[in-house]
């Protein structure tokens, strides 16, 4: 059906929630196996109707918060948040307001999945990382509000929020698909490392089959995989396989696995260079190597990756996704990763390659130093 | 025409040499905006007849040399050689050796250029530049012999050319289109920033077209550009534009901009990862940068840069491509990079993904420490 | 005394175990400060007759530890083991051997600890690491043999243990006074970070007299001290002091104080530069730090480090010594860290400044490529 | 004489200029071969009376220049300035201030290098880096202003000038010791690596009196010397010695050699660790290296490099000494260096310690970011 499984990474499913989609380009029969990322635009196939907040947790967000509910609701829009958000919310006896929020839709985690139309962050990146979480097979388009702090996935300011709710509700904005990385972990004796597993390939549903997968919360990661000493003092016997071959010992304090989005944060700390999120790539990154000529190593999206404990291995192995879920990885115990066919739409601001430059100069303080005058 | 620019760097142009070319795929009416590097494969549309062989000067290479010439003239081929070749090898009153040495051709750099089918490399990393410098437009499939040297560039091993010849002359052999810069100089008075500039969409022919360019033995770049403060102190002035859009000053030594096949080269000794040829990107890696903050950076491959000495420099900056050719730009003198639609097709010895693996485990005494014994 | 407080680090105590000291140089009335490291040689006020053996435990390091013993006992030396050695060791029904080993002085950490007038190390430079923790305030000669094993700390190569016995026990041989970190916890309550604690300046014994202190076993540093994240997704909230003064938040994964022996070892890995063992120094280097300014940084080995858990953190840290003896930190509690009085004394193959870059060369693999030959 | 070669660097000179000399510490008959440097203070043996002023050119530095030199004049101290400064400032048709520039007296660099009691500069960094040019033998103490720019060098606010003058001028002030390096090139010929060549040792005239010294203006490195490639395409056959035994050839764009003070400079670009101006030690850091595992060393300062070009090498090399002075150096040449007994005393604001992590944090934006808020 005209996906494919690459080198460049699996083809992704280019529907987003129930109406999402991209625009199609002009030749309709063409075949495309990649759109060119830079032409993406949003699509929908019918107006938007079921809307989504995540907001930041704590009261820094809720001023923001109760304007957007009041406009959303004002659209006639339904609007979806979370129950936490609509108990404990304060309305200083404002009545309409209290009204309102009476009027918003406790986002049930289970049942309500399929039906969300847009998401609206509000806060720090941590919140498309939340989000992130929530949709871990198909994810609607998001809309992120940096509230301030300077991040690399927040790229609107609140302030002109009525224009910009104009514009992705009418569709037609540039979107970026971040993609993630799938991670299944395999349980003791995976005494083959070249089973049938190409689940990105054979059909959606196949992503959670295995009752040995990680849970559902947690296989997709928008940032990194990173699989660590935890507690113990180093890693001990972890091999590291590519398309199922031996490639070499961890050894060090651990490895991040990351998208392209996560370059700038977790790998960058541990050294990689940062990728632009529309190079179809992961990043390779060793924590604190013991090796100084394991640098890290940017490889193509579609490689499948295999990091497995020796069955002779001294020690254990932890692993998290996206920093949450620490789990304890045994010897015997593998851990796969590859691109998911499920990245994240996120609208943007200008485009993809403007907005990613934008948010590099601003938060590396780039061009903070005017030029030096010139002598007279 | 089926040719477009995209993010991901122009669809590739898929003639190499006169009868070179990549094998189809199977659903041939499908119009692939780019073809999954994995699946690509050499293809013949007639026999190879006309092979160039480039060594490494000295006397190092020349047993092997002699002992290709002998083996090619056997199979009834033509086999090229640059005219010191032909000329200054001594035969140890070797008299048939001598007779097959005047069968060779002389190579003519203006009129042979588009005669050959085959290139074939004896020597180290620089002897794949060098043919990469000699094709500057269309490059014809390229097998290179290591020769001893370790390197990324040159898979395969002498001891096994017969059975690497055969193979190679068939075609089915995997190829890996190792992408090349394109650098185009333009002395003072860019006016605007945004011209009507995107020579790779036009046409072949194009590329070299216009007079300011730099002249067609350097507009290549098989590894990188660099733009570095040469004999001069320090940078000054030096501005950095991605699409046409300020993206910052450059502080410090230089600027690298590499292809993935440099990352492995000069850029990994300025500190950038290690970037797969297959992934469609380019590395910006300052060389000694004033701020910490400027890291290395990954980009896609069809991404236009434009590195400026601005007007009111009060220093110049030399230019230098794959290590040749150096330049020095004045005040006001851009230098434009963009990925060419001219890579250098390698033949692979194993595949694109594991043929670097290989490489890179080899050349980073990666897996010389056996794993440590557990205690008993 | 003579005995000062310096930014150069506490003036080091000369007398190592009952008989060791420096051999004092000709101006006997000079009141030195620091004796230039580079003719610090060994000198006994009595033949040394009590002899220690620490070895890597396992069978590799069995036979050369047997050699040794009755090498030692024809010496007429006292030999002290670890009584696990004593007793597991198998003879394969060698009477001889056997009646060796029976004379041989199980070492008893609590009472043996003044006895031993030179420690022998049979292995990596985990053996090293070992004796510096049995030894916490006054450390005996050591005398590092490497087993085959590549290492910065054991610089004798075992074949020639004969000579390099004589040479040991006769005195005379240059040491190296490997400086360590000696480092104090506060629990809670730290509610004054002036206060008059300056125990090395007092009186040898203070080291260790504060009931809050770390316990014995653990508070020298022979490579690092680490606070870091442990099972935490990151570090909250960290303050560094320099000579009580704030400093910067630590923010990543962590946080390295690290001797000028620790910096090839876990300080290497995370990036620091390596530092030559005779400058007096500290290392502070950053594991993973969210703001790319935070380099490594090299300290006077005389400041006063403090790493304090802030009171509103909302996270633990974790401390390790040598890779040991992790320990949580909670909110309010404090670390101390200078250089402590007591080194640890190596006894060198050739001089302080060699013996490193020799091991340098080595364990780096320098000087491994040949020089390229030059063109003919 | 008191004055011995260590490993620690060679016991500096201690009076600066005509009157500078450090406070004597209590104990005066103690031989102190390395006076504690956070105990050293600036006492004068005689009021300072000859001041010369060193500013950045251009007219950023006018204002506050012609206040000083009528601050100066007042307190009847005889004022040195460039000749440049004293025909060109314009005045303004300010009488009083012209009469007060026709009193300062032009600086002979020849003549009345040894007059000059105080040197007071306003500018950047590179104002120190003139002064230390200028007095390339004995160093008068040295007063900074750092007139806006932030610097590691120039600790003091002019704001506050008054009260600074006042300090500066009665002694009592801390001062750092910046220790420079001393290059000595030696043209070809080096037949033997070890001559007897040790000139700090024998006498200070020592240090310039062989013909084939770099001239006096260059010889003396605040910051760094540089080994490098200039304009070829790479460094070939450059050997590493220390103490006059091989170490390494270094194989890349080049080698610095940075005292502590340009560890912040051009060695922190190339990716050296920060060292504090107290350490008596050396940097070797490699510009660019071939290899991975040619990290940045910090050797003790009292050691002997030499760098030299080999006699077969194809291409040359090039020096340059605080970034002036470029030198090419041919096959056979070499460079010495090691400490020099002619530090560069530097006035502090608070003291050694606390003066440089100010800097660090105020140049590296440390604590800019707010402490993240605890969650409520």
């Amino acid at each position: 059906t005209g996906r494919t499984h690459s080198v460049f990474a699996p083809s992704p499913r280019c529907n987003f929630g129930p109406k999402g989609t991209l625009k199609k380009i002009q030749n309709d029969e063409e075949l495309i196996v990649i759109q060119d990322p830079s032409s993406q635009r949003l699509h929908w196939n019918a107006p938007p109707s079921n809307i989504l907040i995540i907001r930041k947790p704590g009261l820094s967000t809720l001023p923001e918060f109760q304007i957007l509910v009041v406009k959303l609701l004002k659209r006639r829009l339904n609007v979806f948040v979370a129950s936490s958000d609509r108990a404990q919310v304060p309305f200083d006896s404002d009545a309409d307001l209290k009204e309102s929020f009476e009027r918003c839709i406790p986002f049930d985690q289970k049942d309500d999945l399929n039906k969300i139309d847009l998401v609206i962050c509000l806060g720090g990146d941590g919140t498309l990382l939340h989000a992130s979480s929530v949709f871990q097979k198909n994810c609607p388009p998001v809309l992120s509000f940096s509230m301030g702090s300077l991040g690399f996935l927040t790229p609107f300011d609140f302030q002109f929020h009525d224009k910009i709710l104009d514009e992705a509700l009418s569709g037609k904005v540039a979107v970026l698909l971040r993609t993630r990385l799938k991670c299944t972990i395999i349980k003791g004796g995976l005494n083959n490392l070249s089973p049938s597993d190409t689940p990105d390939l054979s059909s959606q549903t196949s992503e959670t089959s295995t009752s040995s997968d990680v849970d559902d919360a947690l296989n997709l990661a928008l940032n990194e995989v990173v699989i660590d000493r935890g507690p113990n003092p180093y890693l001990s016997n972890i091999d590291l396989y590519i398309n199922d071959k031996f490639i070499t010992k961890v050894q060090g304090d651990g490895l991040i696995i990351s998208t392209p989005t996560g370059s700038t944060a977790y790998g960058m700390a541990a050294g990689a260079s940062m990728v632009h999120p529309s190079v179809p790539a992961m990043v390779l990154c060793p924590i604190c190597p013991h090796s100084l000529s394991f640098r890290p190593i940017v490889v193509p999206a579609g490689i499948d990756l295999t990091v497995k404990v020796a069955e002779d291995a001294r020690l254990t192995a932890w692993l998290s996704v996206d920093g949450r879920n620490r789990l304890e990885l045994l010897q015997n115990d593998s851990v796969k990763m590859t691109t998911s066919i499920h990245p994240v739409p996120c609208i943007c601001r200008f485009d993809q390659v403007g907005d990613w430059f934008q948010s590099l100069a601003d938060i590396l303080h780039w061009n903070i130093r005017k030029p030096q005058l010139s002598f007279d």
